[in-house]
């Protein structure tokens, strides 16, 4: 349950509109519904504010497609599936509204929400074969409420293609930045914007690139201020986390 | 010169209290002055409108006391050296007003501003050996204007000195989890708050912690969503970017 | 050799019934001979008593069921055979009453034997792709005669799933902790226990997790004391020694 | 939060004696807050019931004597100070008992106490360079109450020297086994012996020992059950370790 | 941004008719502003004037022909198609001349210009199984209009192969040396001519290679001077390289 | 070159017959000119008089067939294939005589060699998984002409089953010991005998084992003296080394 | 002795000005004069028409005075001293010209020569900390008769700074990208120049850099073609390679 | 006691010139002689054959002057100190004959014997920084009877160097090859001869040196026969394989 429906449902408590007894049920029901295969951690929506995710890999077709029906079946809005192969895809039972984005590894259950962000998030690869990444973090951080742009391929051996870009860059109130071998990309970019800079190291390459060692490396080393780093490859974390960045102002308002 | 210094001069010459040459004199002065060892990047201020920082290591006390002359000579009201020794310390001149924090190696000149930022940042240390990295953090925070709450050796093997903090956990707007040997703190927090966290990986440890890859890799696989993460030991960049977190709101007023 | 046996033997020398050079090889081979192999021998097949281990990696399913027709004809009840695949499954005799365990990949011939450890084994892992390290585990430490209680699922980033489980964990005698990525359940549950703790990394994850690394060495740094780790993936080995421990106090009645 | 209570909760802003926002905040640390920590933290005092330990490395001469004041006066009897410097022995108030232990660099303040472990713990080491680690081991073992068997310069290349003391290591209930270089010692102990093994590697060596890599290795993909390993160096987690094993029976009698 | 810019941005500010805040991210953006990207663009391709070169790998056979048509549409004469498949090979246009080297996974449209570098580039391998690697630098260098002596299988460790081979080696301009295994071949070579090294280590042998990292190790650790490294099997970085050190003369006639 | 040589050069230099530039040609060529390659490369034909090599790894079947046609056709009596594929195997035309060892992946073209040579090699093995690297040890050390025992399975968590081949340790001429996982096999085996033993390390493991890693690291930080170390799983070179040293002798009857 | 002096040597012959029998006293005294510690390879000069090179780390202030000496009584003009102490340099005799630069540790006996290369080298740092190893190059390239331009401090995080340099960059014949950290430097640069790109990884930087792994690792990765690399802070490398480039024209004139 | 002394012994028991009991005293005494820091292993020198070995490092001078002199009345001839230090060779009984090799870091008591051998063993490094190593594994060679060809500083990058000694490298028994850097000498040396070649790698170099481990893997990866490779710096265990080898006949004679 996202913290938002409790709040909902605790406005209902108050104005009268849900009883006591129905809203102690729904709440009981929350933190361990024991699925078979794992413990879905609906509380986990309530202290982190988002939409629920599923974690696709390692998981079957079926493990997958009776998780969404739980889910839905609790009242869940919006799911979103990562790493999911497309014969999960077509696991998902029809009755769901559910759109596949095959470069992403992505499925959606439900619809995308209005972008209730504060900014946008501005999503920048160092090259083409960085967009499965590119696209798992965007549309992550679409799926949770936010505005996003795409700067695709503007890697730093072609300096001015990343240049030409400079308004989007100045303009964005997070920035991923997706980049393989030298991984480059997020030292310049944060050298030149004025916000977080979340670097994420792709696996492209071959040789010294060594799974993706090398542009992690790069970025963690950045001389740039204000990057972090999270794991290879790992683009939802950096779209949940540039989604948490542009959700903060909502908390203290 | 700061983002603010520039909007200040800026509407100075709006409302017509300083002339259009006096400033574009000031202006012009900026970006590259030229020390010797280095070009001081001025504009590098403006980019990011925060204060001017001096990364102490490998420069001679003699030439950060210049550089800090020169910085002050240009208007620079406060200025953070990191990795300061305290050889170095003494040969600031006394004419500057200077504190020197032993333990974060830092050197704050001038004033510590008022936190003008959104919220709170938690600076929370898996164990006392942990406390210089994260005093270098905790006070670059402060001196670019953010409340800072301290919680030191909280570590994951004792986990009720953690949990007894879940009030401060819960109410910052950023975190900053610091630990060496295994890492673990970064994911616990990260499990627990619903804000972003920002992991610094410490060399501290021996044997297979390796100068600090055991928690740097521990960081980096962290399963909860919200961490990201900086260099080993970089107190500094945590203190950076959580305080340009916290500042985020005002852009967008 | 015994002082009377090199005295008769230099007498030998002197007397001329043994050459130099016999002398001499005698000598040479000396330190190794009296240890009595086969009561070494007969000594190990004493103190496993129990199942015996077929480690099925690497080898056919024919010659995993024709170790298995010789161990039951040469009187051994119990056989576990780990690292077990389908294919190896289908080939043993139907003869034998056997249960093979997919997820853990162990096949079991004959009949669990009753526990008669000491206390309880639990078995805890951080997520539900850690399950077929932790079957492996649990079903050889039932195998070997203990009582298993499993905690799955109970990962760090969701904390509150494992404290929920504080009296199985108070309760154990031994704990197997199983994690991949950042392995940090380990220490979490080695400072909440009282009992010998036995980590086992994972290969679970991706990116800088570089196949279990990140876990092992989490693991080997835990700050928490009375935490060892075994190899990566490797349930039996903790299943084994979890064994051993709940077993020793019947050597010392 | 037990049912009860959550159902007072909504009762209260159902008739609006508590504000929402209350509400949201109560629940979100809700999983957490009934564990009484303070009973959790007792627990762990009694527990140990034995030594306090005082991790020495990183303390100053001043602070670590502080400490052992502050504990002395709080009641405690025995106290291990491990990686102690021969400076920081010399600062120990002569008030207290102590005795500093320069090889295994441990001080101990208070008697020892007399050993009420069930068995006894064989301490052995590949070479005599692993002699520091393994009098932190077994000085820490005999300050929490064990026997302790010295086995020391036992390492393969001579094996007559091992072999000469079966005896030892058949009649022990846990072996600590201490090696540098190619860490050969613990699998050897560990086909031999029937009983845990804790394989400590040592950073001894050079070239590729790579600081205790090569044993940490070796020792981690041993080939003989019942072997699990510390941390390089960590003659005290081996020590704790074995000493929690050798205690194990007490809690069930 | 001209003196001249600045004051007129100053002076609109001081007349209103630019407000702060506009003129804020006006100088903001200014460092980079000025610099006329498109010349930049056209620059390069105006520098490499002969072959465009597409990367095949992670392209589908559909994408590279595709960009195969576009590029002969828009009047590039030669391309040049690395890591490219059988199957990429197949889908080009029959309409185009085109050649497919299977060996150096390279493609070419068009026909091999004519040389025009100042002299030769020597391509010399260590082994048979390196040359794929060899093949795609030779022919890339072809491509990119110089003239390729080819040395394959020189290895050191039958010297003499090598050192009847001393008049192309002396006479060469730039010499390509490619190596797996041990990679001694960039030092002796490097001792032997010179011109300029560029030393191509290869993923080629097994066990202690670690991909290549034994010959990429030995090379950047050469002891002979004007050897430089690429990447692990990047035989076009190579070509590419060498082709520009062979061309630069021309410049500077 | 001869000063003889050099002499008349500068003469022709001084009476102008040889131009300057001809003269420093020849005289940068000189050191290498006059080492007689051919004597050189007859040398090594003469040295090895056994069996000629065909390393199998990435050649096809055809090529290997071609290869040995060739050979044959030159007078070689026996041919050594290692790595080589059943497919290749069977490429082998009927023609000639040929067996094919499966497990070392191993081809022998003509009749094995009477011993030669001056002793017994044993070739041991730590597990049953490290067989084909020994058979590929072994074959090869019986196709260059010697007696071969083979000790397999004696690892050393079960030392007897290495002490009861006590004799044939103690007669060996040369011992290659072959170990994956720990790789303490050749440290035992390096105490015990007085000849030169030849460490193998197979990739023969899981997790930490790191593809061989642990075993090689584990063998070159042997504490035995007499131990020497070859690559990774690289059975065809001990078995080479081991034939050299045992055929030494002749060289200075 | 340099080529140069060989030729000239050569041409006195061919005209008659130094007989035969002289010149074949020089060239006979040249390959190996044995020095005690090393054989000085004269020869070494001849073919790769260079001044001669020492390097001094490992040599005592005796044992590089000495070769000094020997080399100027050998006839050779200019010598460059790499790695050179303070110490080192104070122990060369005053009767030789003689300037030590205490940054770049390089000492430069002799008079720099006249810049005779093409072209133009520019040096670039990524940063201030970086200079040692620039200094090292750039001194070594005029050593060996280059016209050297210095671009310090133009890291990436500041693209501005690099920028404002475009014409320099444009303008040369071959630049040393110099950077430690993410070594981003070498990328940017290679996606500006049309030129050869000599990148030289340094050990700045603390944690993740891993002594320069991570900007070497960046460096191999580079996307930029006409890239390559040389060993961590080997600026000597790089400075004779560039100076090798941009000597080529002679050789074809 | 070496085997020569065991073997007298026994031949004085045969023709009665020393009674029984005293023999038996005698090798009574032998096997374990308690030192107080190690058991000083006797029977070892039996085993192999031998003089016996003091590995200095990690051993104050006066237990290195205790052990000597307890050696020395056991009736030790020869004894040889690795790793000493001037401090440990100044404590030394000026009663033993005694001197100190400072380069090698070896103290020899007793004479030399006289070299018995069967042939040559020659030693040969890549530069005189790999001196070192050399000396210590030439003066084992020597201090055990070993006839020893010194080659230094014939690293490949000046190949004429090596192969001006191609007549010594064909006439070795043994050859011992020495490098840091790129290890290529090794390769080369094993490509040139036809006995066995130790390669012993050294952690001379810098940078992507690692410590060693460039030239440990160029070794491990050569592709020349007839090598193999003992630790980092490990001239010790060099030396004393090649008198292994060097002595073998005697065995079988």
């Amino acid at each position: 349950m996202e913290q938002r429906a409790i709040r909902a449902l605790l406005e209902q408590v108050a104005n009268g509109s849900v009883p006591v007894d129905e809203a102690l049920l729904k709440l009981k029901m929350e933190p361990f519904e024991e699925l078979g295969y794992a413990k879905l951690d609906h509380h986990r929506g309530l202290r982190q504010g988002t939409a629920e995710v599923i974690y696709g890999a390692g998981k079957t077709p079926e493990q997958i497609a009776g998780i969404v029906d739980a889910m839905r079946a609790g009242g869940q809005e919006t799911i979103l599936i990562t790493r999911m192969s497309r014969q999960s895809a077509d696991a998902i039972s029809p009755s769901h509204p559910f759109v596949y984005h095959e470069m992403g590894r992505i499925g959606i259950v439900g619809n995308l929400p209005e972008p209730d962000g504060v900014g946008t998030i501005v999503v920048a690869t160092g090259g083409t074969s960085d967009m499965p990444v590119a696209e798992e973090a965007a549309l992550t951080a679409q799926a949770l409420g936010n505005q996003v742009t795409r700067l695709y391929d503007v890697g730093v051996a072609g300096l001015h293609r990343l240049l030409s870009h400079m308004e989007e860059i100045m303009n964005a109130r997070v920035i991923i930045a997706i980049a393989g071998m030298e991984g480059a990309l997020a030292s310049v970019i944060g050298g030149l914007a004025d916000c977080p800079v979340i670097a994420v190291p792709t696996s492209v390459g071959y040789g010294a690139c060594f799974g993706g060692l090398s542009s992690l490396l790069s970025m963690l080393n950045s001389c740039a201020s204000g990057v972090s780093v999270v794991n290879i490859d790992n683009g939802f974390g950096a779209g949940y986390l540039a989604s948490m960045i542009n959700h903060l102002e909502g908390k203290h308002a």
